[in-house]
């Protein structure tokens, strides 16, 4: 039956400073990107993505990724996490006690040549070299598996192939993985089907999954992830991300949407949505354009408006007769 | 278990150039509408929703509603449908020979009010009144409840009221009825549980389930419907249309998302996708603003791009070593 499985309790990441600043044309002036960073803190969101330690050259919009790292007000209850593309990045991040780092690697090599300039066996080797790195550190480790379900490059991605990475992953000492359907390509069936294999095989696996709205299917696509036994999902403020290779397309599942929805269907996100909507409707000065997320437009479902005064006595007029 | 129980074939309405186009800004020659539902008509769409009968006056957009219906071409496999809000609309419509006519109530009476400007006992005794005048023309009639699941004014509609009308619709000999969700309020959950009791309290009930996206659920609640038992659904080329009540927000669930998600989870709609994004591409320079649809702007997920030059190069040197 519809949503007879579904948790009771879903954890929310928040990404928009790391996956949807990074495609922004504009530069996010640093102490705005700490102030919403320090502000998503207090909304019951479980880790934030603060920033990538990657080339400046690569993605100049984190260039300041140690003044944000070090100049975020930390909240106990918040995992505050860090994209490290390699070694370096690794080290970077440890240097600003970054709770967690996020390795990637993807699926398909194809996208992973394009996207990393590495082979799939180079980014496992460098992970190798990154687990050792960390060794002794109180850093948790997350790897990212993009284009779990479909490749721009390769196309449709079969289950087996994610679960072969993962595999590899588990090897090499990876306790938690996030799923990530990077170019949103994912379709509900294919989420259900690989959410539950992966549940099934690895039970005791920390689990994300990290999906994109690029062709409308971001919340049902969420919905077949958390019917498949998933608990935990990346999104992002405003909707705003998305991958390069797809333009005009949106990008992350937007937060507040996304909330509102799980919310809407007595899904307990633990997250402050009122707030989350004031942030996300702050976006468009900030970012000089639209954002995707619907609900900051629409307003909440459950927002009434009064009758005009003209139907109110039209109602009079009807009763009266 | 999640998509256990949908149905092998769905039934795709297009309403783009009635509820999409009534609330744009700018008059769409008659020409334009004539030739985009010639075109739709080949796509094996179940229905088109081609205008309204309503008072120039009240949509300026559909005043050509007579000639669009007369100039058009019909294809005998698809049911040409016209909006008729009371007996004069109805009366249009018959002597345009449309295949069915839809007529609309609210469920909530703020709505209907407000919408219609009738109590909808009003609007109940006027369907009495249509019915009668239908008798003997070949004509079909479908009656649309507006806002099933919720109401800009009175908030979350409970089910039994959709029943209380459904039942009304019934005695007064209605058997094909769209559950629309007007302003975008429904959530998955609801959908899914009012979807089931229609299909279980009504059994031989023609339904069809109108969504719009406006809060970003449309396609998911599209298919919590379809795991109901639903297997007809409204739908608008490139998301066009929209409530007046929400500024800013989508209009109804897209038709060429739509059909692709289906697609995608493996169900058959029959209609032709391809020519579908031709036809949702062209929207924009038509309409002069963007449209809501995402597949026409990320390509479908299957379509997949040859590797640059430098990642062959890339890999052909990590090969040699």
């Amino acid at each position: 039956m519809f949503m007879q499985n579904l948790p009771t309790k879903v954890r929310i990441n928040e990404v928009a400073t790391r996956d949807g600043f990074q495609s922004e044309a504009l530069f996010i002036p640093t102490d705005k990107k700490i102030e919403i960073i320090d502000r998503l803190s207090l909304l019951g969101l479980n880790k934030i993505e603060v920033t990538s330690f990657v080339s400046p050259k690569a993605i100049p919009n984190l260039r300041d990724a140690e003044e944000v790292m070090n100049s975020i007000t930390r909240n106990p209850k918040v995992t505050y996490v860090t994209l490290v593309p390699n070694e370096k990045g690794a080290e970077r991040a440890l240097a600003t006690k970054a709770d967690e780092v996020n390795l990637v690697m993807s699926v398909s090599e194809s996208h992973n040549l394009s996207n990393m300039r590495m082979s799939c066996e180079q980014s496992l080797a460098q992970f190798i070299r990154i687990c050792e790195l960390m060794k002794g550190s109180s850093t948790r480790i997350n790897a990212s598996l993009a284009t779990s379900f479909g490749c721009p490059f390769e196309g449709i991605i079969a289950p087996e192939r994610v679960i072969k990475v993962i595999h590899q992953y588990i090897d090499i000492g990876i306790q938690s993985i996030s799923i990530a359907d990077t170019t949103g390509m994912a379709s509900p069936r294919q989420v259900y089907e690989l959410c539950s294999q992966v549940r099934d095989i690895f039970p005791a696996l920390d689990v994300t999954l990290h999906l994109h709205n690029t062709r409308g299917m971001g919340l049902a696509n969420a919905l077949a992830g958390l019917s498949a036994g998933i608990t935990q999902l990346d999104a992002s403020l405003g909707g705003i991300g998305g991958c390069p290779y797809a333009p005009g397309a949106t990008g992350n599942i937007c937060t507040e949407d996304l909330v509102h929805m799980l919310e809407s269907i007595g899904l307990d996100t633990g997250v402050d949505l009122t707030t989350l909507l004031v942030m996300a409707r702050e976006l468009p000065e900030l970012l000089e354009h639209d954002i995707s997320g619907q609900v900051a437009k629409a307003g909440l479902r459950t927002e009434t408006r009064p009758l005009s005064q003209s139907v109110i006595d039209l109602k009079a007029r009807i009763e009266k007769h």
